[in-house]
């Protein structure tokens, strides 16, 4: 612990906006089903939908002093990913580091512990998805280290990740795959526009997919 | 498990009508504090106020095969009600299947698992109450059963019961008891309509329902 | 158990709405990082901000009858702050109770137990916060106390105590030290005004606080 | 509420010892992996293990009234199964209740709330499968319903069905279906003994179930 | 925070002692059903049975520097009690802290945080009852306090108080009260002796308590 | 998903005995208090104590037919880890892979998710680290993963780490830094030894580890 790593890699703004346009249960379902962190990390207004580069902040519990070294390595499109190394639910964060991160151009916080004033975070704009809401104030005395890899909310991120947010949770998308996973994810929506427009026009999902005869063959009783 | 009943009786359209328009806390109350799913049980969005006719699905973990076999039983005023055999949180349904439940008329999905989507859905006026919102993707592998009388969020719910939602939670009223429970919250609903007038005038609960004596007897002491 | 303190000392209102214009997570921080109730304790709906003197309700689980004793010694400016003698998500408090609550100049309701009507509330544009939201019903048959000291979601709280609440959660202020810790709020209000220009004019904290020595003491590494 | 039941049906005494045998993990297989109570069922003690026919019990929140009418109830052979009427973790049930359980042939508790003496409790050998150990005293104020279908800890019981509880949680098999879930329960413990061998021996579960032509089917790669 | 209080006073040992020897449950009924800390409080070995006199811990999350500094306030037969500024599971206390605390005549912990080395302190003889047993480390960088007021899972301790714990879980008596709650739990258990052998004759709490008529009256029906 | 990987490097089995003898707090803490799992992954029987080389699963929820297939790539000494790809408690795991396992040479399981027939395993001395004990069946329907890195209870595990695991819980340690570790947690114990000794002839921390100053600087004050 207390390191900081400055030069990190980041995946193409161009990938990392495909990605953001397509979402979270798409970008999911287009990786192969993983990256998905924990479902209780929720975000503290709805709507907010985005893709960024991660900042990660391997933080004590209750000690914010990391994401002040963190927002130094902040650059424009980044978010921040923090994880307490033991539970916590304090507020790490406040409308005081969202402005400094809103300076810095970055553009939210993914949190596994706390964050408070979320009224004017919400005024700001500024996403934040989090374990809890708390106003618990929190020290800085001890060291953590900022772009390590880290397991947040039960997911690996490193530094450089990608990650999505919106309504439906975080995900998180490898640096060196963002690039096929977006053009999966594109794909993906194409496929679904046509499949949206024949269950709209009442067509049953058992037919359109040919599931009947495999539901048969596994013993599938209708009485 | 494997079995789909596709005969079920439902309550009588105008029973539901009244059962919602009375809303969860006061069937609850009318039908004697019973039938209230577990308070885990949450909206997506703020607002929804449904009743419907319980359609019930009960599925393996991670796994919505049982949705679409489901769909097809559904007629118009009905609502999903599903249950995992174990616990999880995936998400079983997102914006394609409510798409497909709008255009066979069904209304709704009252769900002990997570759901995705939920800006598509919330923009679809889709109402859905669940345990968790969650973009895990979910298989298609195993069977489960359709209309059979299953344990949701603490409560059993046979197909055809009635099931009133809104934001104070999810409540289920058995079929055969739906005109009476609709008849018992109206005359509740009227009663309370006095008890507000004179409560908004100033006048005590202890006075309007009498408790001084009651509460005397038991010991409360003033000091 | 069975006691109602009637005569209870109250801050001074001028100092009461000082504290609310801080907000919670200002005030907890005025006062030394204490006070603040379990993260668990949600507000009903986005906005509230409310501040108010305490009064206090030890009730037994899923019972409410003392909240019908409280609300006789309720003042124009008072809370209802309740905690269940174990466990409970019960739904104490709706709508017919709140209507007397308005009546009476009470403002708004603390409880480490569930509430219900939410919506009616909300439209009431009275302000709860809860652990759980449910339609439970509750009854009356089992004595508690109104005005005694209690453990509410983690902090003691006593009658006359003030009582900040916003989004951001519950925090409680001692009667006594109520004026102190309202000029101690508005000072940091003030010092971060002028924190927050700097950050936002892109000054990092790292400088602005001075940190860079410090961490560099303690072994922060740059790689 | 307020209803006893007094005259129930039983399983077979000797069906009942069947299962007991057979255990839970057995049992629930046997019968379709159904019937499982949730997994934060605990036993107090570690080494129980019975069957039992179920005498139900519906209690309001930390209100211990019913258990004392349910006693009269029990026949030996009987265990009681408690369910409240909303979440509670107090302590319904002690050395007391105990003795007088012992006293007419009862056989233990299910509870999902909380127990207490239970150091008493193991020195009497009466066991308890509990959500929560905890000595939070009860009333007895409200009225409960005695042998009525019941949903403890997920699962539907009904009065007369058949409780087989051990280290590994707690199973309710239907009366009606006891005999024959007995049987196939057996039958399965014949069939494991076989495979225990061949496991033993060093055959691997690959092998012995023919598992390795389906994994390639599905697409598994070893590299 | 940052005070340590060096002089309290102390129940007598006798009154302590009795205490322990009537045990949680008979305590926290002696004295009205309060007092009882929060059933995830559990010891970390069945068996271990105390009463002692209260050294209270206000201690940051995941920091136990004031664990030394409390044990210097120790006297024979004190028990640490600490509770976190906010949540946490990390192991405060292990063997050498242990160590420490029998050379000095401490004879316990309650944690409502984590406690590591379990069979170590298991073999000492040393009992803890703790929210968690958890190897995470803890640092020594923030002041919190000793011998101040706390909350303590759910209940305020005041240094001096008595803890009475055991496998039922803790529960706290005021020091002022100590020595009434000690004569009424002899009563109670004198008392319950009796009802205990006329339980264990057949008798049941039905008659024995003269229950039935309050039964009837309040409507039960037996069908 | 869907691999296998056959080969593995793994650690030195000395050093592997070496970091089993120093138990989990002591290697958490030679390792810089990193690598600890959750503490809810609570061992089925005290007094286990293992260190084992990490053959990894990824695994459906409630779906165990990878257990299987891992099965065959364990060799003497190793250890199943697995994690379920969306939460699940059902029982993966249970006598019969047991009895597979010790065939194998496999010396136990650390599973986030749930394990059965707990009495048996324990008859077996076949220690499980699980985040439940549940007898919920599971199906063999949808492919996972073996030997490749997996987060468990919110550590990332590679195939090959050191695992230790204790009545502590479960720490993990990366097989390069195995032998380090092994040496630090050794001196560790070896300088915790003489702290031991004096803190049992009543020396107290404060002075041991010189601690008075620096409180001082920080601001305690004695009262």
């Amino acid at each position: 612990m207390g390191v900081v790593v400055q030069n990190i890699e980041r995946a193409d703004p161009e990938v990392i906006a495909r990605l953001g346009r397509s979402g979270v249960a798409t970008v999911h379902e287009a990786q192969g089903r993983k990256g998905l962190l924990a479902s209780y990390m929720r975000p503290i207004y709805s709507g907010a939908s985005i893709a960024a580069s991660a900042v990660t902040i391997s933080a004590p519990p209750a000690d914010n002093w990391m994401v002040h070294v963190a927002i130094e390595q902040v650059k424009p499109g980044d978010i921040l990913v923090l994880a307490s190394t033991s539970p916590s639910d304090a507020g790490y964060f406040g409308d005081l580091l969202a402005t400094s991160m809103q300076a810095r151009g970055g553009v939210g916080l993914v949190i596994d512990a706390g964050v408070r004033d979320v009224r004017d975070l919400t005024q700001m704009g500024f996403p934040v998805w989090a374990k809890a809401i708390s106003a618990q104030g929190t020290v800085k005395e001890t060291l953590g280290s900022v772009n390590i890899p880290i397991v947040c909310a039960g997911q690996l991120v490193n530094p450089g990740d990608v990650i999505v947010a919106d309504d439906d949770g975080v995900c998180v998308v490898r640096r060196e795959e963002a690039a096929e996973v977006a053009d999966l994810a594109e794909a993906r929506i194409k496929n679904e526009e046509e499949k949206r427009q024949r269950l709209a026009a009442g067509e049953l999902g058992l037919d359109m997919y040919k599931m009947r005869e495999r539901l048969k063959e596994k013993g599938l009783k209708y009485v």
